[in-house]
């Protein structure tokens, strides 16, 4: 029986165009492990990543992946979002370069006077951040929103670098320099973590995030999605071609050789158990603190409890 | 000031995976015209495009585009959905096949003991329908549903043939065809129009469609939206090239060749007015009736009261 206008679909915004470390969902579509659990998924994708803890957090949207950072920053924002467990951990983020265009090196000065890449506002936030750290200032670079597009901003030469993720943007600048004629080694990394003394980057973990009221209203709905995730997951890390030519069935454009090695190197940031890491929320909400996008009085926003351990 | 988990964002779930036909959209957000109108804009990607009319008519989502046959079976079937503008007018839509394949020809009785692709279960419906137009049952052809990968499914097999737009997935198959040594005049399209007698394709022409109490809480921002997806089109018609890599700028993987191809292709079937056409409404509802989809009493959902005319 149809109620007038009424969906037990669960919508999903994820942090990202479906790339390859978006598997597990697209799995436990594919695969029928919602549906072993009783829920209904509907999985959507973004335009702008910066649309997804405001459209999370406001009720629009149930459920959905974010990195750790935007996920706090979001709360705090006045977005009520909370992790229910983690997709990515610690993935190597940084401001990604090639080291072939002469002008940036393994120095966070040579940025000066660069133009450099961000995704949404809070990748500026960061760099910002860093520039007096290294007694520079945020005038002394100019930030470029260039969204999801870093790695095509670097190749058509928007800009000089921008922010990425070892295991996509710089995969991405890797194939492009290796079909130019040079080598991986080409493309070089300014690690945030380690500009910012973090000692990790679980900044960057990319987490499965909920809306407040919607975690509140349906824990079971919850728990069977998690439950669900995570047996895509042990199938991913059992059998990883397998479980990608799966994936590639659903998302032809992600069997090219260059989305396989995205995968490839996406494959050791899995989390096994998807908890989230108290040690990693306590580094990165102090960070946030730091950065001023929270106050002393934040609570963490995550949970593991829908995970079954 | 920020009302804790409020959001002015206007969702906008798209009926396929962004492709160049949705440029008008992509184009109004990046242009600054939703801005210029004072609206907040986020454009969201489905996974499945069955999920459209549902999530859009529970109202878990704002606006949205979606052919018009759905438009009006996700309104008979209980998710109140309106048509408020056109997007793309009457694309040629059919089971599109190889010629060289040998098992297809333009009589519509060689898809006996084939298999067929079609998107969402509306697809179906519709097949089933001409099955007994020609003398034929459900039984006599093997449905396969595949959801946004028509195209990829008959080049690897999967199919013999399956449901798409002249635009789009016949440009691929022919780009395909290409690539293989043969020509473009490979691939073959059983019209649905033609094989139905409907005197158009309007059935799937790509509308602009709202939630019903979202249009009834916010008319002046389906205004305000209609407005600028109107100002981006006549962009678009009048500089075509320059709009697309405009586009491109924004999703770099549309860039390519084929991408190109089928702009070029959809060209022709912009919307120059973005006006619902009162004739093919009722062509299409009276189809809509012929498939057993909406019963006499149906009333046509849609309106122009939100374009400036």
């Amino acid at each position: 029986m149809t109620i007038l206008g009424h969906t037990d679909k669960i919508t999903v915004l994820l942090n990202w165009a479906a790339n390859p470390y978006h598997a597990p969902l697209y799995l436990a579509q594919q695969l029928g492990y919602f549906a072993d659990e009783g829920i209904k998924v509907a999985i959507l994708e973004p335009s702008d990543p910066s649309d997804v803890t405001e459209i999370i957090g406001s009720g629009k949207v149930d459920l959905g992946c974010k990195a750790m950072i935007h996920t706090i920053a979001g709360a705090a924002r006045g977005f009520p979002v909370t992790s229910i467990g983690t997709l990515l951990d610690e993935p190597f983020t940084g401001v990604v370069y090639l080291k072939s265009s002469g002008t940036i090196t393994e120095d966070f000065h040579s940025l000066k006077g660069r133009k450099i890449g961000y995704v949404g506002e809070f990748g500026k936030v960061i760099i910002d951040n860093l520039t007096k750290r290294y007694g520079m200032t945020p005038e002394d670079y100019t930030a470029v929103r260039v969204g999801m597009n870093v790695s095509d901003a670097i190749i058509r030469g928007v800009i000089d670098a921008g922010v990425g993720l070892e295991n996509i943007q710089q995969v991405e600048l890797e194939e492009w320099s290796k079909a130019q004629g040079r080598t991986a080694d080409d493309v070089g990394m300014l690690r945030i973590d380690e500009l910012a003394d973090l000692g990790c980057c679980c900044f960057c973990s990319i987490l499965y995030i909920g809306n407040d009221k919607f975690i509140a209203e349906n824990p079971e709905k919850v728990r069977a999605f998690m439950k669900a995730v995570k047996r895509a997951t042990d199938f991913l890390l059992e059998n990883p071609e397998k479980a990608y030519n799966q994936y590639v069935e659903i998302k032809p454009y992600l069997g090219s050789d260059l989305n396989r090695k995205m995968f490839q190197r996406s494959l050791p940031y899995f989390s096994k158990s998807l908890e989230n890491v108290q040690r990693d929320w306590t580094k990165v909400v102090n960070f946030s603190k730091t950065l001023g996008v929270v106050d002393e009085s934040f609570v963490q926003n995550m949970t593991n409890e829908f995970l079954d351990v």
